[in-house]
């Protein structure tokens, strides 16, 4: 007997939608610089953020873009049933210590770059299944964090690949609720981890852009929904290479997305302009977009129906070195305008 | 309007409680030689595993303990809707590579040691939620995987404090189902991230015997239910010392536990035999005694309803040095014969 919420094999579908009430997105000034520098809440001049390292810095991140979606919403931390978070710091200490600081029960998270998508959805699940009425869901990066732990030291400065991403310095938070205006939460595609052998993690995109097809085809055979049912499909931050890899691995399964596909890392920098290669990446980089430009095109009734697709790649700084290839994920959650 | 599945402030009621239908244990020598060690399904003697490094030998404790466990519930990968799994890996690596090899679409956790607790809860809230049927619950840690990346290399054979712990070798793994026989989950209390000031790396039992307390507290409030409703408390990774201080903490909020509360890693090692100082810790340290020794008793009908508080503490390595104290958490499920 299939599960009474589970469409075809991976889709989830949420019989009372919860509703997107309010998002809070914090950024640095790289992101400001972009094309989508005005859609974000706050812009953080200071990269350290008044803390003394980027650690800390980033988890200020996490707490200010929760604070704002908060304030949105006129609720405190205490009208929160639940706190979902993640990032891309070891062991997630950004989201620990922004619980922590929060005060509300926490589930944590890891979902690489994947991880807001991976909250939404499981949010989602908490409200629908009537075990939360208001979730919080967020998460941060910070490019000189995600560089010295992954990398190089930040202040090496190493010249970096032209298939190399830039990871995104903010925070995304979104609040979920069972009730209330905003657009909503109708179905999601939970991914499997997927490894196509690329073993460069200098080249994330080549590694997710499977991972994200893979989820993309199955929402489609599970909801028997085709690409014209969505006005946008929207990865998370395969970049400008993944994006490419994706939509033709895309047009290999028969499903030609073309003017309707594109990635949140692709649209939050200029190549050319901000030098950021193969475009942007980290958790913040799909929680950003998703929680301001997206969602606001779905406010404004520019966009009535997306699929967006949090991509992850799933190493750690050893596994490349241990010989491991680079599996990756994607988690996919349709927001529609109610 | 409070949340229909939801009791008091932290805790969810499942209406038709996911049943655990079979559990998976694999542990190494030092597990098997402690008082437990007839309770496990494997013991793999070589810390390696038959792989060239410590990270890719916890990767096969977990996928042995879920192919175990798939085996004694006559399943196939293919027949579990979704993976949820963690541990203590940079970046959950084992999880993640364990994910890709079974193939199960998978939701990635991160709640350090409690993660085993914090699974069992969001696969009943899938479950009981209609959005899935079986789910498997997994996790991993390895006692020099853990080393080398917390504290030391682990060849160096630093000299351990007093107040250490040593990490389990091994992985547990539980499925849940909507249908079938077995003990059944029937509430989880969802913990917050409590911070004393404990800041010592090498004592984790006192960073989170405040975290424990205050779940426990939280769920017997919640519930309307007193320590006696229990024929066991039993805590995640506390060790002796912490084991102690969770105690004094739950007598100075009027709650006696004394002769029914205990510790996994209490439990797990013997400390005058096997040199373990403060006792177990780990992801798998609650895991593989949950998933042996207590569901063990509890079929056995010696135990009829335990609270189990999965433990966790949410440093890396980084966070102490840059100052910060340590927060812990606790994630409380009950389990009960049917």
């Amino acid at each position: 007997m299939p599960a009474a919420k589970k469409q075809g094999q991976q889709t989830l579908v949420f019989s009372n939608p919860p509703v997107i009430t309010a998002s809070g997105t914090v950024v640095g000034t790289k992101e400001a610089a972009g094309p989508l520098g005005k859609t974000f809440d706050r812009v953080v001049d200071d990269p350290y953020h008044g803390e003394k390292s980027w650690e800390r810095a980033e988890r200020r991140f996490l707490e200010d873009a929760v604070q704002i979606a908060l304030k949105k919403a006129n609720l405190s931390s205490r009208e929160i049933d639940f706190f979902l978070a993640g990032d891309l710091e070891n062991q997630t200490e950004a989201s620990a210590l922004a619980a922590r600081d929060l005060g509300i029960p926490y589930l944590g998270l890891y979902g690489a770059c994947a991880t807001i998508y991976e909250g939404i959805a499981l949010g989602a699940v908490l409200i629908d299944g009537g075990f939360a009425e208001r979730v919080v869901v967020a998460v941060s990066s910070h490019c000189c964090t995600a560089e010295k732990q992954f990398r190089y030291p930040t202040e090496q400065g190493v010249q970096r690949s032209l298939t190399q991403s830039w990871t995104v310095t903010g925070a995304g938070a979104v609040i979920l609720a069972a009730q209330g205006s905003g657009p909503v939460v109708t179905h999601a595609t939970i991914g499997k981890a997927i490894d196509m052998g690329q073993a460069d993690p200098n080249n994330f995109g080549a590694a997710m852009a499977p991972a994200a097809c893979d989820t993309i085809v199955r929402h489609l055979l599970d909801t028997g929904r085709g690409a014209t049912d969505y006005d946008l499909v929207v990865t998370g931050d395969l970049g400008l290479i993944g994006r490419d890899l994706a939509e033709g691995l895309l047009q290999d399964h028969g499903f030609d997305l073309a003017e309707r596909f594109t990635d949140c890392g692709v649209l939050i920098y200029d190549p050319q302009q901000q030098d950021t290669h193969a475009g942007g990446s980290g958790c913040a980089c799909s929680a950003v977009v998703t929680g301001g430009y997206l969602l606001q095109q779905i406010q404004a009734g520019k966009l009535k129906r997306i699929l967006g697709v949090g991509t992850g790649a799933l190493l750690n700084a050893d596994s490349p070195k241990q010989g491991e290839t680079i599996p990756g994920i994607g988690h996919a959650v349709v927001i529609e305008r109610r």
